[in-house]
This record gives structure tokens, C-alpha cells and sequence, in this order.
């Protein structure tokens, strides 16, 4: 199967997902978080582009099912119920609860992928959940990382790293465009230590310096929840 | 300083580029050819994007003096004097003449970079020259890659990888974006077998199957001349 990875959604276009499989991946933290909110029961995921929206959103929904959560430039939105932390999302927050949720880049990159044939929600604490059903399918596939404005994300390319790495391992034959190659390239030299690794790169780096290292520590914990959720119709699921 | 890297002209705005120098890298073959030309007594190159805009250009100058190269998807041009090949461009085909080159890749990014304070050409051949240059301004620098049809090129980050080698290793305290972290990694792992790496890798692979093993092979040497070209008002000169 052909594996094309896309550093950023903006280096994208719709119809590069057309006849495919998309994953979707913004590590640091928008597609932690949703994988982690599901997980601990969340009923569906709302991934909504503006913050406008969401707060419209929330507003025609009962306040008993559903919770606001989302960030700009890393930071909590005011009005809203949580950020964009994984760890806020436990099961007492968001047991059988509805999540809207806006974030600068990922969810921009979920509606980028929405015309592939199936789009999956892949980060590093489900990275084997996602390269076994693409293992299963051996359908083409793009991953495509959220990026940080348009930009380069290393810890991004580090997770599409590890779904290749994964699919290596089980004798997989897949075909990778020049990004593919990198990410496999540079998950293999740097497996055992992904922290230090991404020190001095720049979403890491906001992250930290804004006090969230527990987050980052989180989200950088590989094959930890077995989920892999899907987005059909604006909607996430388990 | 500051040092970015873009994976293609696409990648990036003519904003990027404000206030700061900019190497354009299209290593296979536009930036190859440019300094092979003017290496070879070219007495200046004019890059155009448009093949029409090329051939008009060359029907105003007189036969004697205009040189009209260039290439659509790797193949030379129907009508036009050469290709896109470095070996083309001897000293007997193009000394004291001005070479008008239009590419796929290679002569858009050129123009991408021109709102830059300064815009040098860069490649493999010349790697030593951009890096003693950036070293000594030490100002914030853009390194453009161009990229094949909107999406990366292993060649052109590994030729970035080669120039920010050159300058950790001529101690000079850089600044990297996460592109140019991962360019400079991938170098530091691959620069002894640079061709084997990019076996299999996209450009790589379309050269090499329309025969022009002999320009990809000159393309991936370090450092065998010492001019550093420069574009300025639509005209790149030695």
C-alpha cells in the first residue's frame, strides 16, 4: 500500500485524501485529547473550526451533555469548560457526555481529511491501534499531521514515524513518499528518546514554557489506550 | 540567528521571506544547472516561470548571445536550446551568453523568495559557499526548498542538512525551526552515503528513469565550486 505523509493541513489538499485513508494526527495535543476523552467514556466528539461556532453549538445543546473545550495558540478559551489538555478530560468530566471542542490546528486538519474514504484519529498513545488496521486494510493511506501554523511539527512527524515503524515490524509492504521515509527515518534513530529529542522544538517548547510539561508527558506515552476513533458526518466516535 | 527551512515554494508566503536572506535549493536540477551555468561563464541567468513567457523573452534578444533551457516534468522543452541537465551547460554552450531557464519547481521558488533582503541560489556543488556566506552576515535566513509539485524532496532537505552542518560545525550559534532540526539530523545520519538514501525517493527515482543517472550523480557532489549566485530585479548572476 502507498503511504504519503503531509507535514502541516496547509500542505494539503482536499482531494489528495479522495479513494484513501486518512489519519489524522496532532500529537501535541488536539488528537490526544480526543482519543483520551473517548476513552474515558465520552459519548462523541464535535471537532468544530471556530470558536464562534462552538460556543452557538453549546449553547442549543442541555447543559447536562455537553461540555465546551478547546484552545487558541495553546491557551484556554474563556467561557469554556476545559482546554485542550488530555488530562482534563477525565470520566467523571466526560462520562456519556458530547465534546465540542476547537483547536488552532487539528481540527482544521479532521475537516482537510474529510473527503478520504475513512478518517481515523491517530496519535502516539494509540499509535498501535492505528497501524494494525492499517495493517488489516492495506488500503493507501495518507497521515496527516496538524503542523503548528502552517508549519512543521516534530513530534507530529515522530508519530507517523511510529505507525510506520509498527507496520515495518509486521512485515508490512508499503510504498512512502520522501516525508514517509524521513518520519521512519528519524522515529528509528530516535525511538528511545522521543523527550529529548523534541527539547528546542517549537510547539514542544510553547507547551512547556506555558507550564504544561504533565500534558506533553502524557502525550508522548506510546500504545497506552487501544481506541481508535473515527470521523464521519462532523462527528467523532470510539 | 534564526535559521528556517520550507520543504517547497508552496509551503511558504512571500512574507516569510521579509527582513531575512533566502537560499533557494532545488537541487535535482534547477539550482545545479544555475550555478553550473554561470560557473561555466554563463554571464547571467534569467528565470522564468511561464514556458510562453520564455520563448517570447528569447524571440526579443538576438540567437547569438540567449540560450533558452528548461524543462516541464524532468524532459526538455520542445523548441528549446536545452534541458535542465548541469552537463549541458559547458563552457563552449553557454560562455558570455545569458541563459533563460524556465522548471517545474525550481524558477517558481525563486520568485516565491524574491521580497528576501537578499536571495543566493544554493545546491550540493555549492554548499560550502552558502554556508561561509550565512556565516559571515549571520543574519536570520530562510532556506527555501522547491520541493517536487507542492510536496517534499529528500535531496533538497539534505542539501539544507549539508548547509547547517557546515555551520555547527564552523561553531556558529543557530537557531533551528523543526525542519531544520529534522534537515540537519537526517544529514548528520545519511551524509556518507547520500546517494543510497535517496534511492527510492520520489525526484530521485523520475531521474533516474528518464536515464539521467550522470546529472544525479553530479548534483549530489559537495562543494566542487565556489560561487555563490545571487537573484536580484529578475536576474541571478556569479
Amino acid at each position: 500500500m502507498k503511504l504519503e505523509v503531509y507535514a502541516a493541513h496547509t500542505h494539503a489538499d482536499e482531494r489528495d485524501m479522495r479513494g484513501k485513508t486518512a489519519v489524522v494526527i496532532d500529537t501535541l495535543r488536539a488528537t490526544s485529547t480526543i482519543i483520551t476523552a473517548l476513552h474515558n467514556g465520552c459519548q462523541q466528539v464535535l471537532p468544530v473550526a471556530e470558536v464562534e461556532e462552538a460556543m452557538a453549538m453549546r449553547a442549543n445543546m442541555s447543559e447536562s451533555t455537553a461540555v465546551l473545550g478547546g484552545e487558541r495558540d495553546a491557551v484556554k478559551l474563556a467561557g469554556f469548560d476545559y482546554g485542550n489538555s488530555p488530562l482534563e478530560y477525565t470520566p467523571e468530566n466526560i462520562l456519556g457526555k458530547t465534546l465540542i471542542l476547537t483547536t488552532t490546528n487539528g481540527t482544521l486538519a479532521i475537516y482537510k481529511a474529510a473527503e478520504a474514504n475513512e478518517v481515523l484519529i491517530g496519535a502516539l498513545i494509540n499509535g498501535r491501534s492505528v497501524a494494525d488496521k492499517l495493517a488489516a486494510d492495506q488500503n493507501d493511506t495518507v497521515l496527516l499531521c496538524a503542523g503548528t501554523k502552517c508549519k512543521f511539527s516534530l513530534e507530529d512527524i515522530l508519530t507517523a514515524g511510529h505507525i510506520l515503524y509498527l507496520l515495518e515490524k509486521q512485515g508490512i509492504a508499503t510504498e512512502l513518499d520522501d516525508l514517509g521515509n524521513i518520519a521512519l527515518d528519524m522515529y528509528t534513530v530516535h525511538k528511545d528518546n522521543i523527550t529529548g529529542t523534541l527539547h528546542g522544538t517549537t510547539h514542544y517548547d510553547i507547551l512547556v514554557n506555558h507550564g504544561m510539561e504533565k500534558d506533553v508527558e502524557y502525550c508522548l506515552k506510546r500504545d497506552i489506550v487501544d481506541i481508535l476513533p473515527k470521523f464521519s458526518d462532523g462527528l467523532i466516535t470510539a
